[in-house]
């Protein structure tokens, strides 16, 4: 027998993470917050979509956003704007968020009013990769997929479709020039990795099949809120 | 059957890449190899301006392509039929390779035809997070930005910009519809995190801009093998 012990770090870190996640969950349900962690590629329009987002749902439910960086508080400026309750995390390099993370800045925003919101959103790092390994603690994960990063991304990044509960296929006024994109393709390569994701073409820039993401958002909410 | 090797890279445990890297720069220029690290967003055209590049360079230089990803071979398929020597990496679910993958990919590439390329080209894992912290190894890193990813990306992934001795801004046939993006605003962020870094606005689906591009190539390759 060997005299010394072994600890598989990145195993560890997994499981605490996952029952740290489930914790922050429950803790959410009974607050009645509605959780979405909101994922995607770089400059795919998170912050857009965010504020189409806010617009359309801002009347009805009380939303707090938290916003994830490595550095720079562009998107915090954008969202604070809006008139919501909003908050800049620095992850200090790290490439993703976990449930810890999201936990602090769930308490940054109790700090500032102990009021609970409706809806909070944490935008996470522009990433296809890391973000997904993550439990944030979220109520559902949603992400985009911009017209001009092609069809074949559910292929390339199969572990960030798998854990998504709807995909909102953004920037598809761009469709014309980037005439390679197949919205048929797409929804096939994503049903391929997670028959059960939803997926919704978007436009953030004009405002189009916002409509129809605030109506998928507005009934998880209810739905979480009433427990069922 | 593919045309091409996959394999299955294995991140090494050892927390001393950097002199990995050191040591697989020194193999490289003494045989002659100029190795470009390329990385992006996931969707910004890697794969379509490698394959510009290859036309750009072929007839002149010896070229291999090892093409990252964590999953699936639609890269690395349409790079074999551009007539060069490739190879498909599989991370296993890493998010970026370092210096000990690379010398897998080599290794591999060596063990099909041991006569050293002029030019190896390393398509890294899409994501602007990761990659920027792990030396490969290379003689140079390459990064592609594209319009659609809008001209705040400097300030928000602020590493990967200061590591990359050039920036390709792709997809400027875009440029009509992505009319926020500034081409001198995108000059002055990536200025600011990296003075000496180059900038070339491109398009790889019309090849626009690509001859200067593989011109910055071309120099850097030459003086690479001339031992300068």
């Amino acid at each position: 027998m060997a005299d010394f012990r072994v600890i598989e770090v990145k195993q560890s870190v997994f499981a605490d993470n996952d029952r740290k996640a489930d914790e922050l969950r429950g803790r959410l349900k009974r607050e009645g917050t509605f959780l979405l962690n909101l994922m995607s590629s770089p400059g795919s329009g998170k912050t857009t979509t965010l504020l189409r987002t806010i617009e359309a749902l801002a009347g009805e439910l009380s939303i707090a956003v938290m916003e994830a960086d490595i550095d720079s508080d562009v998107d915090a400026r954008t969202i604070a704007g809006a008139g919501v309750r909003s908050i800049q995390l620095h992850t200090g390099g790290m490439c993703h968020l976990d449930a810890y993370m999201t936990e602090q800045g769930l308490d940054a925003l109790r700090a500032e009013d102990p009021t609970p919101v409706d809806l909070a959103i944490l935008e996470n790092v522009g990433n296809l990769v890391c973000p997904a390994e993550f439990d944030t603690g979220a109520s559902a994960n949603a992400m985009i997929l911009s017209v001009p990063e092609g069809d074949d991304k559910p292929l390339k990044y199969p572990l960030m479709f798998s854990v998504c509960d709807v995909v909102l296929i953004n920037k598809i006024d761009a469709l014309p020039i980037f005439d390679t994109f197949s919205m048929d393709r797409v929804r096939e390569n994503i049903a391929c990795r997670n028959p059960a994701a939803q997926v919704i073409p978007i436009c953030a820039k004009t405002g189009e099949g916002i409509d129809v993401w605030a109506e998928w958002l507005r009934e998880r909410v209810a739905t979480w809120k009433s427990g069922a």
